[in-house]
C-alpha cells in the first residue's frame, strides 16, 4: 500500500495517508498563535476539517484525538469550542494533558488519527 | 468500513473500533481519584480491561500505550502495577511521560491502542 | 491477524507488527543518556532504523511521531538533526512537546508508528 503525504516539508506532513487511516500532524493555530485559547481552538479545528477533507475524511470520522494545553486550567474553554464542533455521538477517543508547546504563542495543539470516508 | 463506538458522549467516546484496531480514549481512575497512584492504576487497567473486552480485545492484544503520570517520580510505584498486570512476552509499545492531567485528582492516565482478538 | 513484537520483556516490547502497521516505544538514548540533545537525538533515530529493520520498514514509512523534550528550548537543536535524517517530502506526521521523562539523564524521546514496506 502507497503512503500519501500532504503539506509535505522537510520536518514533517500535515497529514499521512496509508490505507484507511489518517494521520494529522498536531495542528497549532496559524494565525491566531498568541491569541486566546478560544480563537486558537476554533482556528486548529478549522484547519483539521480543511486537512481531512484533502484527505478524503471529515471530523466525524476522526478515531482518536490527543490535545495538549499549555496550561490545564484553559480545559474547559478548549473543552466549549471542541463540543460545539464536534458531532454529538460520533465522538473520537481522547486525551487531553499539559504540555508546552514548540512556542510560547501556542497555547494549544491538537493531533488526530483519523479514518477515511 | 464502519466505525464503531462504546460509551460515546458530547465530548469523546471511551473506545473507538475501526476494523481491527480499537482506540481507547485516556482513562482516569473513576473511583480511586485522590488516592495513591497504586490504587489509581489498578482500577484504570480494570477499565482497559473492561473497555477492551466490550470491543472484542484483551490486555494481550495492546498495541500501544502511552502513560501520563503528573510526578515521573512515582513512575517506579506505577510499574509494580502494570507488570503484574500485562502478559510477560506479551507487552505492547510504550511510552511514559510527566504531564499535569485534567484535574488534581487525577495522577495517572492511560490511553492505549489494541488489536481486536 | 497475528502481533509480532521485537524486544519483548515484562514492561513492553521495543516494536509491535499488526499487520501492516508497525508501533514502537518511545525510544530514549542508550549509551548518550546524559549527553546533549544533538548526541541523544542521534542515537535514538539510530534504534528508531534498527527496530524498523528488524520490522519490515524504514524511516522513509514513518507515518507519524511524536518527540517529547524536556527542555522546549532544545526544539531547534533536536530538528537539526531530525531533519538532516529524514527524506524531505517523505516526512511523517509530527507533534513536539515538552514533558519530563522516566529518568533526568532523559532530555528526549521519540515515539513512532509506521508503516511496513
Amino acid at each position: 500500500m502507497a503512503i500519501v503525504r500532504f503539506d509535505s516539508g522537510p520536518r514533517m506532513s500535515q497529514a499521512v495517508v496509508f490505507g484507511q487511516m489518517i494521520f494529522l500532524a498536531g495542528q497549532v493555530a496559524e494565525t491566531k498563535a498568541g491569541h486566546s485559547v478560544t480563537e486558537q481552538t476554533t482556528e486548529i479545528l478549522g484547519q483539521i476539517d480543511a486537512l481531512l477533507a484533502r484527505a478524503g475524511s471529515d471530523k466525524d470520522h476522526i478515531l482518536s484525538a490527543t490535545i495538549y494545553l499549555t496550561d490545564i486550567s484553559t480545559f474547559e474553554e478548549m473543552n466549549l469550542v471542541w463540543e460545539s464542533w464536534v458531532t454529538p455521538d460520533l465522538t473520537p477517543a481522547r486525551a487531553t494533558v499539559e504540555a508546552k508547546l514548540a512556542a510560547p504563542q501556542y497555547t494549544v495543539e491538537i493531533q488526530v488519527t483519523a479514518a477515511r470516508k
